[in-house]
């Protein structure tokens, strides 16, 4: 019989050794954190992990984080060992190769039990502050019966170094998320060498400074690792446990420096780990006792959950109901009445008013209708307008309201929306100005790559904020979240194609959405009551020319009335213009080949105008088509000058078509 | 007679006036900031400052940064007051107006002394590390008389906020910047209201954590502040200083709330401002004592140029050469001849390697030749290949050497590099993962914006980095990267290609770089020597049609190789095919009409081939040309597999080709 200690050591070691394994095989890859993290996760999966490997979505479940996600392994072997059916050991044998489950890098949706896209370092720490936020919030609504669960962390000391882990574990820290778990791997190795060649952070006292509870151990020890996550289920503030692990540990040579990192140990380090470690097993076999022994604490985890199961059975039916509701990600029911309501209402009112503002008037019918939304912004609350009469800020202990002052983090703000996201039961939208979305560029490209329903609300969308000038105003923004594959970019032009974007993104579950909304008021453009949701073409037909066209302006948002003003002069001129409104360019691309084509028609003259770069417009007007727009960054000055001053008009646009007219009919 | 304290206030408060009765005139901007920081600023500028109004670009003056660059009425008080020709009281007038030097945030470029472009919060604080760093730099290669001078920063809550300023901080502290001082202006207000709605950090705690001296101090008592900056200068650690003041000090109704943020403060409360500071002068007059005192602090803080210049005259001759060279930023004179030299040399090996050990290659000659040349890595170093035998890390207290390990802080690390390459005296390069830009995108925008000399090496610059899959894919980086104005992207295709765009990354002072590199070998695609620079030209025709063109393939990087392959095939089958190379979208579209019409060609099928998705190739092929390329994200496996799988192949291209010209035959 072995003894505990005994059995924690070989559970261990099948993580290490089907993490060296599969690397040598894949001849590409990380060893050296599944093996130095090995103690850490088999204590955490084996005494504590609440989740069941045979009902891995379980709402109720704790939520693991593997933010250095280079170590992919490690939860490739726990998600295996532990008997979810989606990683089997011929995925493990086919990691890293193409169409496999077991992707180089831990990928949301290849397989259940990874709970998010990590890779990009300091990502999955920022994540894990909003699934915890989640938690919590949903706790707040539904109650410790049905929800009450802690969310683990490893991370490493590439995520801790990443500026994003500030902004992550600050809000964590003010937020006293007590339920959230960090294991750091602290083996003092980075990809170049010792991490004393680039930091010299007490990071103990960076997070005690950001208001965590901090605690040391050894991170091979078994027992002091399960103490130490025992002292953090009984605090109130979240929790760093800095756990002093050997990369590579096992490995001859190779341990304890960078050479453990990011390639395969090679055939005779694996053997010479193979007898220090006394492991006898060939590559990719457990020992029947020890795969028993794992996947007997995953059945054992597993009854948790149908004690949760009875909780749930047990619970009101209306509680039940819009907890399950929420939770499938569903919208709730009146939507689509009260947008089409608001929208009738919005015919007749015709305001002119921003976007943001509009945004707002928006949010405030969502809002009424569906509990789930969870409000934000990187503190530009006044200027994002993303706070409603009903999201009250959430606040430490006070996790029932809907309003999240995220602070000055972009970055960790967007991670935090995922992790919300990828939590379920909630929506987060959040707001910052558009420029700053070059801040927060990095989650929201991994909210597209996971495919999620982050909601981004960008404001200030162009030089038309004016005087704060060229820091401020974005100019390529614009083109560069529309380049992010499976992200749509909404570009409203009044109130009407406001509600019909959010609406788009709310119904888009699989693809995140940025909203980008303007400073300045605008006239309505849509005066007529439509009940179809125009925006949804992506680009449509907004003013028909009286006559056979012989100009099409496309525009986006701000340009929009722009493109209408033109029209009538040119129209006037005896030139029949139609406008298309552009408001989401891969909803346009989504469209039958005969939609696209008659929305970009056979004008000879053909001219788009957005006040941001010429990039991706080519689309709609060909390459001899004109561009009203920028060509480089933005003024300091007030909209009513700068608009004028880099010749984004309608009277320019006049101009420039009827030179065009002119120069065809010659 | 006033006593000196009476001085003081009076001092500060013309920064008072001036900027609240310039704010009011704008009907926009920021009053709080310049009225709570003056006693700080009015202290470091009367007793520690060292600059000289009437000649500003002294290469030994004191770096002062306005890192809450929404404070910028500060920085355009102090410079008027101290006597810089550049800010008149006209400017000042005209604050926040088109075409004005007072930009609604300090944009580098527009007046002197604005030593960098400020604004996105962080930045500055980042930027204040790169000189510190480059002051230590010159310090050791030319010692304490022509370069000894200190850093001094002003930030906000919200500087402290943004994940960026770990970095930073993080990074001082470990290089132990002792020369580096920061004044935190420690208001306890942000946007949406008080700090703690959003925040809780301990921040003395956490910049102590970061290995930095801290202390705190009452920010509008004059002594304190100069005790705790004169205690700085003793230090052998970065300092901050937090100051605790009152934002929009002075406003009997509105200061030490949000309110005296970001608005003018109206005229009723600025009368009140007035009778409560005893300030009787109209708007936009300084007493004529008051502007004297501050204009005889100028001319006192210039005397020590004086001195300076006299050191400068008794250097010897040599390091006096090179030091006025190297703060000119020009380049050395044998740089061309050992690059020209070095292509010589390509053309007869024609070398098999990646674009990032190429790279390496140039660097090595490069380094030889340039001794201002600062390497350096996001903790890649091994992988972006820019450590060269010349260049040995830099560690704390050993600055004579030329490589930066920046730790695993891509966007610190960029911004770091912007303060290097705005101090002078030294140009920065330094490397991540291009997929990993997005990181660093913030200030790499800023770089674009302040036109400056950063070089961002961005090695595994596509799919072919295989196995790490779609989170370390770039796809849509290259074009994100191409949409940033003033922002030269390189992707050359060989060895040659290399050396001449580290060529013309050098020579391009005023524009920043990105190298794109990859991971994979690469033939060489140039097998003869030509002295022109042939990437100058952004696109230019490799290889010519055997016959009139009817197909030309434009490629870019290690697409270059598949469409020199493609058109092998192409021209068997009979099909004349030229193959143009495009190492630069942006040195392409500065070259002549014609060059361009001739580049672009007749051929009636033209295709692009680039890993990476189409945004931006219709400027080359048009709407109807053919792009083999991404439409979504990576996937992880081997590269001789990602290439096939996503049809990025010679044998793709030849097919889509040849469909192509059937088509136009019938």
């Amino acid at each position: 019989m072995m003894n505990q200690r005994e059995k924690h050591d070989r559970m261990a070691n099948a993580i290490r050794f089907l993490s060296m394994d599969a690397v040598e095989k894949a001849n590409s890859g990380h060893p050296g954190l599944p093996m130095g993290a090995a103690d850490m996760a088999t204590v955490l999966y084996t005494r504590f992990m609440k989740h069941d490997p045979k009902n891995p979505a379980w709402p109720d479940r704790d939520r693991f984080v593997l933010s250095a996600g280079h170590g992919s392994m490690l939860l490739y072997s726990l998600l295996y060992l532990t008997g979810y059916e989606d990683i089997t050991i011929d995925e493990i044998k086919h990691f890293r190769q193409l169409g496999s489950r077991t992707a180089g890098h831990p990928e949301y949706g290849h397989a259940a039990g990874i709970e998010t896209t990590t890779g990009p370092l300091g990502q999955g720490l920022a994540n894990s502050v909003g699934m915890a936020l989640a938690e919590r919030i949903l706790n707040a609504r539904f109650g410790d019966a049905l929800v009450d669960h802690y969310t683990y962390v490893i991370a490493g000391d590439g995520c801790l170094m990443e500026g994003i882990s500030q902004e992550a574990i600050s809000l964590a820290g003010h937020l006293q998320l007590s339920k959230l778990i960090v294991l750091w791997d602290d083996n003092n190795i980075s990809i170049d060498g010792p991490v004393s060649l680039a930091d010299s952070t007490d990071q103990l006292e960076r997070f005690d400074a950001s208001g965590w509870n901090t605690m040391r151990c050894d991170g091979h020890d078994p027992d002091a690792i399960a103490d130490a996550i025992e002292l953090a289920h009984h605090s109130d503030r979240p929790t760093l446990i800095a756990c002093k692990t050997t990369i590579g540990f096992g490995a001859p040579t190779k341990a304890g420096t960078n050479k453990a990192h990011g390639s395969p140990l090679g055939a005779d380090e694996i053997a010479a780990t193979r007898k220090a470690l006394g492991w006898t097993a060939p590559a990719f076999e457990v020992p029947s006792d020890i795969l028993d022994a794992w996947r007997l604490s995953g059945l054992n985890a597993g009854k948790k959950r149908k004690e949760w199961e009875q909780r749930l059975a047990a619970a009101e039916s209306e509680i039940r109901t819009e907890f399950e509701r929420r939770m499938r990600g569903e919208l709730p029911g009146g939507l689509d009445g009260a947008i089409a309501e608001y929208k009738q209402k919005l015919a007749s009112d015709r305001p002119k008013v921003a976007t943001r503002k509009s945004s707002e008037m928006a949010l405030e019918v969502i809002n009424a209708v569906a509990p789930e939304t969870i409000g934000g912004s990187a503190d530009l609350t006044g200027s994002n307008n993303t706070r409603t009469s009903q999201t009250k800020p959430i606040s430490a202990g006070d996790y029932g309201e809907r309003y999240v002052h995220y602070g000055i983090r972009e970055h960790g703000m967007a991670a935090a929306m995922n992790g919300m996201a990828l939590h379920g039961g909630v929506i987060p939208y959040s707001g910052t100005f558009l420029v700053f979305s070059d801040y927060a560029r990095p989650a929201m490209r991994l909210a597209s790559l996971m495919g999620i329903r982050s909601i981004f609300v960008m404001t200030h969308d162009s030089i038309g904020l004016g005087e704060d000038g060229p820091t401020h105003q974005p100019v390529e923004q614009l083109a560069a979240l529309r380049a992010i594959p499976n992200h749509t970019v909404f570009r409203p032009a009044d109130a009407t194609e406001v509600a019909e974007c959010w609406q788009l993104a709310l119904e888009s579950a699989k693809t995140p959405s940025t909203i980008a909304l303007t400073r300045q008021n605008l006239s309505a453009v849509r005066t007529e009551f439509v009940e179809e949701n125009l925006c949804a073409y992506g680009a449509y037909e907004l003013a028909t020319a009286n006559g056979d066209a012989e100009v099409t302006i496309f525009a986006s948002g701000s340009e929009v009335e722009i493109a209408l003003a033109a029209r009538t002069q040119l129209q006037a001129h005896g030139h029949p213009t139609r406008v298309v409104s552009v408001p989401a360019f891969e909803l346009f691309e989504k469209q039958s080949d005969d939609y696209k084509a008659a929305i970009i028609g056979g004008a000879p003259v053909k001219i788009a105008i957005e006040a941001a770069i010429r990039l991706g417009w080519d689309r709609f007007i060909g390459l001899d088509g004109i561009f009203i727009g920028m060509t480089g960054f933005g003024a300091s000055g007030p909209i009513e000058q700068i608009y004028p001053h880099f010749g984004i008009t309608a009277d320019a646009t006049v101009k420039a078509a009827e030179a065009a007219l002119h120069k065809k009919s010659h």
